[in-house]
């Protein structure tokens, strides 16, 4: 494999239209050039390339995807999604390895280039997880770069034996430690976050913690996510995923919060789920805040939703944020492609020279377009390779 | 064209695989025959086949479908649109008939067999609106069914002119009355609604108003209408579209008015926005008020979004409604198929005996699976006649 290629006609971000040469898996010029003789060339036809997008928040190891149709019956709180959860993993047999490669696939046909990926650590699956995300990212390291998250989704304080799991989930490589919900999962919120630091500073890893807590209770566990990254000097180094307290109506609440976010370089990771409040992406964005965004879970059994399209994510936060002007729409797919790439620290992300080439090619006339339409990826490259052609991966899924 | 159809191995609703056969347009049978000579047979091949999916509020008549992309500039307030949207029609050549057919053949395309449109009705296009619409029914008569709402969209009391426009709208053959935001837009609440109602009662046809009124003012105009309702004997003859106000979180101001409209069976129609407050889908339902769904404007000079797919607006009603077992997903395209029958007054519309033969295939195994992946329309049938297969359209849009 060259990894060199040559795109004849392609509008970067839908500007004018030029030709972008790949060498050895780097974008090294954006003007036209002469093909070598040896030169892969691929005619771009007038198609906008975007730089690969960023799943920055999902969960490899557990979606159903490939599984056939599961009827979706966990009850209305998060910890009956949790408890259904530990059940039908071992009922259906949600094979970790097998799942994450079918959903990574899934992923690539869709133009995601990066994953970050938050893989649950428990004293029902242990570390197999950790293990099945681990042979995935190995076996399509060509294709895909994923990045895992020891994630503690039963809780870790409530639950005997899950601390010494995640310190080994760290060793086997994760590259974040994750967090849960403090107060309403965990019932010990220093307990909980005083591990969870514990851990990234040992280790030298960033932190990535999911916040579902709303308003003033949410809001209490953040200050102590703040009052950590402070002490610990770990600024830049923390995400907060979801973070649906920032959300709250009460300016006076979120507002001196948003601030310290904003001094410590905190991270956000969201859904923009329709059905719960939400960051304000424009006012994040507005405040040099990082926000990223994921699909989250994707058919598993928490719901039947995603396709893993970053393409709809983005369409998705422009709805939820009520995105309408062109800029608006082309900020919520920035967040989809540069934003996730902030969080998850990609150097060499981008289409500029010297970038690692990982982009995708859409037959829109705009950025805006792209995401209204989201068509089908007519080609997904990654370190100069094609992995993906007129929405069919080219790389096998189990 | 015969109109006779034996459909063989699919399946009604996601239940077991049986035939289907139509003769003159409509359903039969759903037991197996065999096919007599002159008889068009199609293989389902094991599809789900779902009634016709219903379009219950758009607006054919602006839609900038097929135009190219336009950057979308139009300012925050509903004011904004409404005054950009007077200049661009003009400035763009925005042609009622024209783009209300290319919408209507991408709703077909996309398996609805029926659409209720609001067409604008003011003092900038007069009545070319109401004539492009009603040319594009009578063109594409054979395969979509439309029903049109005379639509003051720039106000009414504010605009002289508009209330003899929406006169001759009425005489033209619209089907129903429309209104708009009777405080925020006109002004003049009494008057607003006292024109709107006499209307329908001397024309003897249904309402359809647009309230995009928050809270407390929304409310308010609720209650002018119930009470309108009530006086002129209008049960289940009026619905209220959109209706954010009965999204509030103010139990004690919106639970009074849901039994009204229960009583008097208002319908009401949501587009399931993610970044508004919506009635409550799955309250509505419980409580036996008719609730339908829409697309409302498909790629218009207000926003960029929409594709007239009703699988994917059951998606968004899903996730707005934080839906996830497979019941109330299904709960959510049944509002995008019989709920939307129910308000526009549809006899025969379904899968029984006696039918219309207007219907839809996808390859899903479940109704669940139809709505979270929404798979491009394997056939749509209109009145027994093969109108799209395969994604694509069998008639020519302008
Ligand atoms: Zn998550
Ligand atoms: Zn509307």
């Amino acid at each position: 494999m060259s990894h060199d290629l040559l795109l004849r006609n392609v509008r970067p971000l839908g500007g004018a239209a030029t030709d972008l040469l790949v060498r050895r898996g780097r974008i090294v010029a954006l003007e036209g050039s002469e093909p070598a003789p040896e030169l892969a060339v691929e005619d771009g036809a007038g198609a906008l390339v975007i730089p690969g997008l960023v799943e920055a928040h999902t969960h490899l190891d557990k979606s159903l995807w490939g599984m056939g149709w599961r009827r979706h019956q966990a009850g209305p709180r998060l910890i009956d999604k949790i408890e259904t959860e530990r059940r039908l993993k071992k009922e259906w047999d949600i094979d970790p390895a097998r799942q994450s490669a079918r959903q990574a696939v899934q992923s690539l046909r869709m133009g995601t280039t990066h994953i970050r990926s938050h893989v649950d650590v428990d004293d029902a699956v242990g570390l197999a997880g950790m293990e099945g995300v681990l042979a995935t990212r190995e076996a399509y390291a060509e294709v895909m770069d994923i990045e895992t998250v020891a994630f503690p989704q039963s809780g870790v304080m409530v639950r005997p034996g899950v601390a010494a799991l995640m310190e080994q989930a760290m060793r086997m490589g994760a590259d974040v430690v994750g967090g849960l919900d403090p107060c309403a999962i965990d019932r010990d919120p220093k307990g909980h976050l005083d591990l969870v630091f514990g851990l990234a500073e040992r280790f030298g890893k960033p932190v990535d913690i999911h916040l579902h807590e709303p308003g003033q209770l949410g809001c209490f566990s953040l200050e102590l996510i703040i009052e950590r990254t402070r002490a610990l000097g770990m600024k830049g180094q923390v995400t907060v995923s979801h973070a649906f307290c920032l959300g709250d109506p009460d300016a006076g609440l979120v507002n001196p919060l948003l601030e310290q976010i904003a001094a410590l370089d905190i991270a956000i990771a969201t859904t923009a789920p329709a059905s719960r409040p939400v960051p304000a992406a424009a006012t994040l964005r507005r405040m040099g805040i990082r926000l990223c965004a994921g699909s989250d879970g994707i058919r598993d059994t928490w719901g039947p939703y995603g396709n893993a399209d970053m393409l709809e994510r983005a369409m998705l936060l422009g709805l939820r944020n009520n995105f309408r002007r062109d800029e608006e729409v082309e900020l919520a797919l920035d967040i989809c492609t540069t934003g996730g790439a902030a969080v998850m620290g990609l150097r060499d992300y981008g289409l500029a020279p010297g970038c690692q080439a990982d982009f995708v090619l859409v037959e829109a006339e705009s950025l805006a377009e792209a995401v209204a339409a989201r068509p089908p990826r007519k080609l997904v490259v990654k370190r100069g390779r094609v992995v993906a052609r007129d929405g069919v991966a080219l790389v096998e899924a189990p």
